[in-house]
């Protein structure tokens, strides 16, 4: 089928006429590129794209839609994993690409007032323009519209002290998918005025309708970052390793990689080798060390590891070029294992979990695929594993996503003894929505149904993602 | 009417088989008790007090009140401040007392399960215990149960750097209106699989459900906290202040309070006066000052705030009994002012817009009421003001009240103009909901009416607070 056809013409004029001519497009390249995000299972096929540039052009659409019954999909950095922004079925793509302004800062507020089309390194930029700080950072921050984050609730390496994106959206305008324009929470830190509206939307993958605007907090901008890298025996020494910093310092990360992450990284060059002497694990930590007794703290916390033999050796940053080249070793990783063709996971326990909850996995892998490699990363100051098993050289992309998704059955399953969530940071979109039970129960799940029929009552906006209707 | 001769007796008799006999309660000390919150305009009315033990108990009670049609009322600590709790009209008044467990504690995690019968007090004492800290703080501590604190998502004194209830609440165990058992996100930082429902819940005045359990985040606890206390010239002032100090410091508070407030204070005795020369206002700020150099910072600032003109004095904490000392004179204005019948309210805007507010309503209360005495204090470094307006002598409360009726109008119709909260951290409950459309607008307010039926399908949820079904 040609999605595009069964586009009446009459509503391709409407569409023209709300935003202009030229920011309507139907072009296979374009219904291709605004048709897709960063996960590359599914066929785009888009009907039209078209580029609003205001909440009440967005309003038009969403009630065009709604007329003519034909679903809508919003489209931010498109930079999503689990396939939230993909339209595979003759969706209107709403794309917020125009709707990059800030539109105002309030500095005694420390407010920041924005189109949800902005990308988040621009406010990130924009806000140590300002001499503050927007702490929410992650690998894709460069392409990532806030509008997207706000869908998934985007996390990344800084929670473990920030917090979410949630914790840092004061206010929304959205679109719900019945057409109305609402102003909510404008931008107040304390207001207990019934049911948190703009909460519900915060991590709603744009199912229940649009964000087009968005008051965000801004905050102090953290001074001399210190990384330490530290090398670890095993998983028995990571959690009073996190509680001997944690109690005393402010991390700002506590991230952790295992040695197959690290061979990865060196093989790809630019990095340098932490440790001499291998070591199963890595954790890499981070905190502000503007002050020396700080700095002189940490130190003696890591001679007290070291003392009890949960670390085996360490290194601490000296210069802020330093810090990075550290950093580069966990961040890199992704990039790294790339043409490997990972089998990802993004999942989440709590803290006290992930050392059962990683021997199990890692066990299960072992006994069924032994040939398998399994890099696991993540940030375990959150709770939150990135779990990614290598494809062997001597199996077929298919053959290996075949039995990856025998392995996905128990990690599955594995999350779910644990009372973990399948879906920790990337949100459940396509990809994820099969398995959405083993995180929420049927009851729950229930209640989410009814909750998207009162914000979007004929099903238009984004379906297929989260659940099935 | 007597709501008790209402009561099928069949129900009584199915309560009492749920929770035993002796924790069913119909005399009238009970239902005076039990049926009242701290607003005290209202006429308790309740039925019966049922004191369940577990979620399951509470469960069978909403069970058994939706098969009757009765309406049910969760009870907590009782110290609201807008009636959320207060039970006229024949209710069920499902109290939390016995339910005040700490479940478990996971140290990596820094997660406490508590029962929602936890006195606020308890929960920070235990916390201690554990060489950690629960930042919510607020007067009334010490009787105000957690399950409150949810429903009423409450602020206090710490809001700037710790944020609102909701920012520790990691997960929930709730009873919906509907009779369902839920367990919300389970404890988990990261969590990006469909709808934050337990957001929902925090800050809806029980009016979807009763929170039976929760899992609570606690942080490291601050030491060596000092407080400084300012005298600042006029409000202009105070925004500069606050930004010079926030540019380098993470300040814990940034309260203010008015000259009518602190002489009312010292003439209440157990203080003594900060300051020779008196002032228009004052501003309490705290931080943690463990290393020196943030102390040398804090007076380097101060120094400077002085050479601008915008602080007239100040004082420093030297000790902790200092520190109390201090704090006493900006918590301590509530109980002194208790005895000129204050007509309160709990408002809030954003910070940018608290001098031009406090202006407004200033002019307002001095044109229509010149004899009126006004006490202004607040978390200004959040921007929730409590405007105080004290009976004058020659008026009988009834007179006052009426008078004070009309100027709510102006007052929240200013709120409204600034784009405000008419209830910042108190609730809606019955006090406010008359007002509700001041804040959240009336195509809002239809959608909640549509969230709390999918929770509460027959309305039997605390109904009349937060808005008329």
């Amino acid at each position: 089928m040609n999605a595009r056809t069964s586009l009446p013409s009459a509503l391709l004029e409407q569409l023209q006429s709300i935003v202009g001519e030229q920011r309507v497009k139907t072009d296979d390249d374009s219904l291709q590129t605004w048709g897709l995000d960063w996960t590359k299972h599914f066929e785009p096929q888009p009907s039209v794209i078209v580029f609003p540039g205001t909440t009440e052009e967005v309003q038009a659409i969403v009630k065009l839609a709604n007329e003519h019954q034909i679903p809508v999909t919003p489209s931010g950095g498109r930079t999503g994993l689990s396939a939230g922004a993909v339209a595979a079925n003759g969706e209107i793509v709403i794309s917020l690409d125009r709707m990059n302004k800030v539109l105002d800062f309030l500095p005694a507020d420390r407010l920041v007032r924005i189109q949800s089309g902005v990308v988040t390194e621009q406010l990130q930029q924009y806000a140590e323009q300002q001499g503050l700080y927007y702490p929410v950072d992650f690998a894709a921050a460069g392409s990532s519209q806030m509008g997207g984050n706000i869908g998934t609730n985007a996390g990344g390496i800084k929670v473990i002290h920030y917090g979410m994106t949630r914790e840092w959206v004061l206010g929304l305008t959205v679109v719900t998918g019945k057409g109305d324009i609402l102003h909510l929470n404008k931008g107040m830190i304390k207001n207990a005025t019934g049911y948190a509206l703009h909460q519900l939307f915060i991590g709603s993958e744009g199912t229940l309708g649009i964000v087009t605007e968005a008051e965000i907090k801004l905050t102090r901008a953290p001074q001399d970052l210190k990384v330490l890298v530290l090398s670890v025996p095993d998983f028995s020494a990571v959690m009073p390793i996190l509680h001997a910093f944690q109690q005393r310092i402010d991390l700002t990360a506590f991230e952790f990689f295992n040695q197959v992450a690290l061979e990865k990284v060196l093989a790809h060059g630019h990095a340098q080798r932490p440790f001499e002497t291998e070591s199963p694990l890595y954790v890499l930590l981070e905190f502000e060390g503007r002050f020396e007794a700080v700095v002189d703290d940490a130190m003696q916390i890591f001679e007290h590891c070291m003392e009890q033999g949960w670390i085996l050796d360490g290194v601490m940053s000296q210069s802020q070029a330093q810090a990075q080249a550290l950093w580069h070793l966990r961040e890199g990783i992704s990039e790294t294992i790339a043409p490997f063709t990972p089998y990802k996971n993004d999942i989440s326990v709590l803290i006290t979990h992930v050392p059962a909850f990683i021997a199990d996995v890692d066990a299960i892998v072992a006994a069924n695929y032994p040939d398998f490699e399994v890099c696991w990363f993540g940030h375990i100051g959150d709770g939150n594993l990135h779990l990614n098993i290598l494809k062997p050289a001597n199996l077929t992309k298919d053959e290996f996503f075949e039995k990856c998704k025998v392995v996905n059955q128990f990690v599955f399953e594995t999350v779910q003894k644990y009372n973990g969530s399948i879906s920790a940071e990337h949100g459940v979109g396509m990809t994820k929505k099969d398995y959405l039970a083993y995180t929420r129960d049927v009851v729950e799940i229930g209640y989410m149904r009814e909750l998207k029929k009162i914000f979007d009552p004929n099903g238009i906006m984004n379906p297929g993602k989260i659940f099935d209707l």
